[in-house]
């Protein structure tokens, strides 16, 4: 069994107070109870959302959300934003599910650039585009206010916008910003296990996905309104986790949504700090990199992976070690979820440990 | 919060070992722990399953894998063959995908004809067809023996069959039967919480799927199998339904196969034999009953929401009222999962209880 407390990009450490929400009991999905219980949720979900418009909750990985976002809005072609890992592969998906696709790339540790987006739409070539909020291979996190201010003169253009690792970490207005389609995923900042994805559909995207053929059942978006009329979901959905997110929406209530925010801001600087003193520096520039994930260049060299395995074993805490082809040149900190100042202290301090032993003799 | 045991047709009741399972600490999903945890639970399942396949965990409902499979296999026409409410809407979500599909209809409470799926077959249109072999809607458990034997006739032709709610219950051996694509969910025989999907997929099946397009991603068997040869999931698992299918697994190799499968049968005989002394019938034949669950015509006219709604207050069972254009007009108990005669007995003393008080006079 697994013993060290995860600082990684997601799933992150789960309170006692989450584990226990998940073994409330189990109902029937068409009961009253359940009723009772997705609606309970609906409140909290707006209000983190920025919207007017349902939450649904998904029986997915946002994944699943991602493909069934690109094959409820798109007939045309889809503008597929690309900055990391994350934004690659939904080029790839979009590819995949028999749509047709353009890749706008930018270089990893790069954000995307607004003005390469209008060039793009202007071409009047598409009808949907999709963007990773916060790149969490890269710790970039992109400026939604500036590309929005784009899309939005797009019309015909439904955005899908991924904020698996920003949802619930800082403001992220959908109604205002115009976002059509935005999705989570619950193992990020609501520190929740994984296996529920959230998601918030546009009138005019619902409007878009009517006349969309082979939009299957299963992340179809009308599906999800017509079930959501009644208090439901159109399959039988992961209770447990639904169960749990009712719980971590009465704690974020509970602690603020200006405080939540703000913690998120403060645990972040910090980390930033520690890896300023100890001789390191971010993979993106500062100026657009994440407020929930520190990705940092190993220009050190630490022997990343001995040295994650001893702070697992010995301290009990685990970092990560790069995903994709920044495995090894860069190390990830994330301060999503429950961290505060004194939590990611512990582990700062874990690591001040280690790494004297660790670093290379002629960089000490 | 709901405060009474499910006899429905699942979720069904769920015991203390399996809630507790849920709260073990969750891993990375790329780690070490995790690949532990995954290649943990296959041998088991690769038994339930009769299978020397791979078995897959996919995070959604069974519909989701019921979409996806029609998804990766068929390129020409899927036969759905029909005969209830969940076989009936398999055909809907077959054309939703974008493919053809033809609905061999079968009258509700009657199973599917072997013979006239191979009239069908014989002609030649399909490479696909679509089973499930236990209709909770109308109570009938299909025989897959004789189905099979016609299907396996037609060896361009892939067979996917839905075991949701019989998987587990009585063996339904895979390979030996041809079943090409066979799945599951874990919220009925297993008696976990909903969220989980399980499904194995045959060599040619695998094979017929590199061929096919717009697979997308998410339910990509070939995705599956890749990770799985790494002992990992495409996308991000709900990783506490995992645990607590290794847990119930455990439990399962303890009780033994055998025992297991009796269990099932000798409390779906109770059941039958609760039904004719409280003067119901089934409402499909006996001879082609489901052994995990009873459909009861209301042939004495009970007020089945009061008399649900009593039990579940002063009785704390509740049973099920009928689905779709069943319902009320049959009523449904489920003998899935952990249930043994003694708890079995337990609901029908509650529900002796309550009939006297609901009977209409005329009836008494």
């Amino acid at each position: 069994m697994m013993t060290y407390k995860l600082f990684g990009p997601g799933p992150v450490d789960i309170s006692e107070k989450s584990y226990t929400a998940l073994t409330q009991p189990v109902m029937g999905h068409r009961s009253k109870d359940f009723v009772e219980l997705y609606h309970s949720v609906q409140p909290g979900l707006q209000e983190l959302f920025g919207t007017q418009r349902p939450v649904f909750l998904s029986t997915s990985s946002a994944w699943g959300v991602m493909e069934g976002a690109v094959r409820n809005v798109s007939s045309q072609r889809v503008l597929n934003c690309m900055c990391g890992a994350f934004s690659d592969k939904w080029f790839d998906v979009t590819k995949r599910c028999g749509k047709e696709a353009t890749d706008l790339r930018f270089e990893w540790g790069q954000p995307v650039e607004p003005d390469a987006i209008r060039t793009e739409l202007e071409s009047g070539a598409y009808d949907a585009i999709t963007l990773v909020h916060n790149e969490t291979s890269t710790g970039v996190m992109n400026n939604l206010e500036d590309v929005m201010e784009v899309v939005r003169s797009f019309p015909e253009v439904i955005s899908i916008v991924d904020t698996v690792s920003s949802f619930s970490a800082l403001p992220i207005p959908m109604d205002e910003l115009g976002i059509d389609v935005m999705l989570t995923g619950t193992q990020k900042a609501l520190a929740l296990p994984p296996g529920l994805a959230l998601f918030s559909v546009s009138e005019r995207a619902m409007s878009r996905a009517e006349a969309i053929e082979g939009r299957g059942y299963y992340f179809d978006f009308l599906e999800f309104l017509k079930n959501h009329e009644k208090g439901m979901t159109p399959s039988t959905p992961v209770i447990p986790l639904i169960h749990a997110l009712q719980s971590k929406l009465e704690e974020i209530a509970a602690e603020g949504l200006d405080a939540r925010y703000a913690r998120h801001v403060s645990t972040n600087e910090s980390t930033r700090k520690w890896v300023k003193e100890n001789g390191f520096h971010l993979f993106p520039h500062e100026d657009h990199a994440s407020v929930t994930l520190c990705c940092i260049k190993n220009s050190r060299e630490l022997d990343l992976a001995a040295f994650n395995q001893k702070l697992q074993q010995e301290k009990k805490f685990s970092i990560n070690c790069g995903y994709g082809k920044l495995k090894g040149e860069t190390f990830r900190i994330s301060n999503m979820g429950d961290e505060t100042e004194e939590t990611m202290a512990e582990l700062f301090a874990a690591m001040d440990d280690l790494l004297d032993e660790f670093l290379p003799r002629s960089v000490v």
